[in-house]
């Protein structure tokens, strides 16, 4: 069997590892929303994790995996997202600095989440090269430690933490849908497809597979199924309507998925009874939410 | 001892008889309100009790109280609110029919709750004295059973329980913060004061306090603290754009309360460490929301 990045023991590690740092996520559930499906849903809120994302998970165990010595010069990532506020978070709590490499159209909310932690702002242009390449020059000048957004085992065995929390939460759960940035086509092809563009309005899902996550979603994911931006807008409606809750656009689409016909029709997925969905976070600006519900 | 419509016996009776019925709520807690605030916050979230908001508990326990013969004629009520969707669900719950007096001003998502749980809906004008009209009329041709939106006792003790359940989840906590419909006025004065307007946007608030409400309020409740529309606005603004939670205006006044000056300042209060605060619903147009933030 091929080793992961990140497996059921690194994942029980990091459980260990936060627990006391992070918050345990309550589960929602709303009989509409049953019958909307035609399923159980069980909606595990990690946009009330701390930082208002499951990223902290991650952040969080990277972190205080290092040791003293390494730690000590501080951390540096490049990340337009939640990631950004979750490592300023994370890095605030050991009490070491944080770098983040931030592209200038990033989300008003999610820059201002990495100023109220604290987290050491440096600009760069919004394609990705720019972003790296600053990003390699703050390495250099600081020797802090590149905690990458997502490829990376520490960060991957944090995040693994929801699944493990949400089974324990309830055990009857038979399915889970969780956000994924693209994964369809590579899943097709066989091997990592990179695209051009990422043109969606679910920001926190405009990133790429990498060598250490991409095993996992080849073998280990089931399906991956597309939504349409109109469709995670009414899933952010239906979450802030029959919910109460805020739920990005990015963290909206397991919930888009459900209700999605792709889903519904397939035979495939008709015993899926128990359904857990994971709200992957929920740093929106309110004016963009209610501006994308109008249109 | 004066004998209240509602005590810790009758709670506790209340308490298991919704138990299977309604949701025990999360609660919420975010270390930069903490700060904000200078105490340790405890959000107890009715806006996630079914129905979107803790109204559910008191007509859930009033409904559940009745005897068959006096359920199967249905039950009535006037209310603009939140009490309307909770007794509809409710009575949908327990199969008996709910006719609700609804006013013509009441905000579009409360009465859409009303449709969404075969609540039957008969208009009256925005005047009190105009539902309660309609509401008589209703009773002598149904000969259904009136469930007061906040003057009964079972609807009382069902409200009841969200401070039991919350100080089983949080025991430390030392201090209590509740939205209340006016009250300041009639304390001073010793008697029931009402007015001639009820003018704020917190419009879950705009009732008066009834005979059995009134001694509970009139000796238990220590201090009423008044927050202006404004203060209301900025706590539903925290409550989004940190804890990632709709909060209507009534139920965002706790939060307002704990940041207001008349808080702070008072010497009286300055030993309330552990406050629970009730975010006692989530019914707000999310287009209402957004306005209200630009003004």
């Amino acid at each position: 069997m091929e080793k992961y990045a990140a497996d059921i023991f690194s994942i029980r590690e990091a459980q260990a590892r936060i627990k006391s740092l992070a918050h345990t996520t309550p589960v929602l559930t709303s009989e509409s929303l049953n019958d909307l499906s035609g399923r159980q849903l069980y909606f595990k809120c990690e946009c009330f994790q701390k930082g208002g994302s499951f990223k902290f998970r991650g952040a969080c165990n990277a972190v205080f995996s290092l040791d003293d010595k390494d730690a000590a010069k501080g951390v540096v990532t490049h990340s337009s997202g939640n990631h950004a506020g979750a490592l300023s978070f994370a890095a605030k709590l050991r009490g070491i600095p944080a770098y983040i490499v931030i592209s200038k159209n990033a989300p008003k909310c999610k820059v201002e989440n990495v100023m109220r932690y604290g987290g050491q702002i440096i600009w760069a242009e919004a394609s990705v090269q720019s972003r790296e390449e600053v990003a390699n020059k703050v390495l250099q000048e600081t020797g802090g430690i590149l905690i990458h957004p997502y490829n990376d085992g520490h960060v991957m065995s944090g995040q693994g933490t929801i699944s493990l929390e949400l089974l324990e939460q309830v055990p009857q759960i038979d399915t889970m849908i969780v956000p994924i940035s693209g994964g369809a086509q590579s899943k097709a092809a066989g091997r990592i497809i990179m695209l051009r563009e990422t043109n969606t309005i679910a920001d926190g899902l405009r990133g790429f597979l990498g060598d250490k996550t991409w095993p996992v979603v080849r073998d280990l994911v089931d399906d991956v199924i597309i939504v349409e931006d109109n469709e995670i807008i009414e899933a952010m409606k239906l979450a802030f309507d029959i919910l109460k809750v805020a739920v990005e656009p990015s963290g909206a689409i397991g919930l888009a998925a459900v209700l999605s016909d792709t889903f519904k029709k397939n035979p495939a997925w008709k015993d899926c009874r128990n359904i857990g969905i994971i709200f992957s976070g929920g740093n929106v600006d309110l004016g963009i939410l209610w501006d994308s519900f109008k249109t």
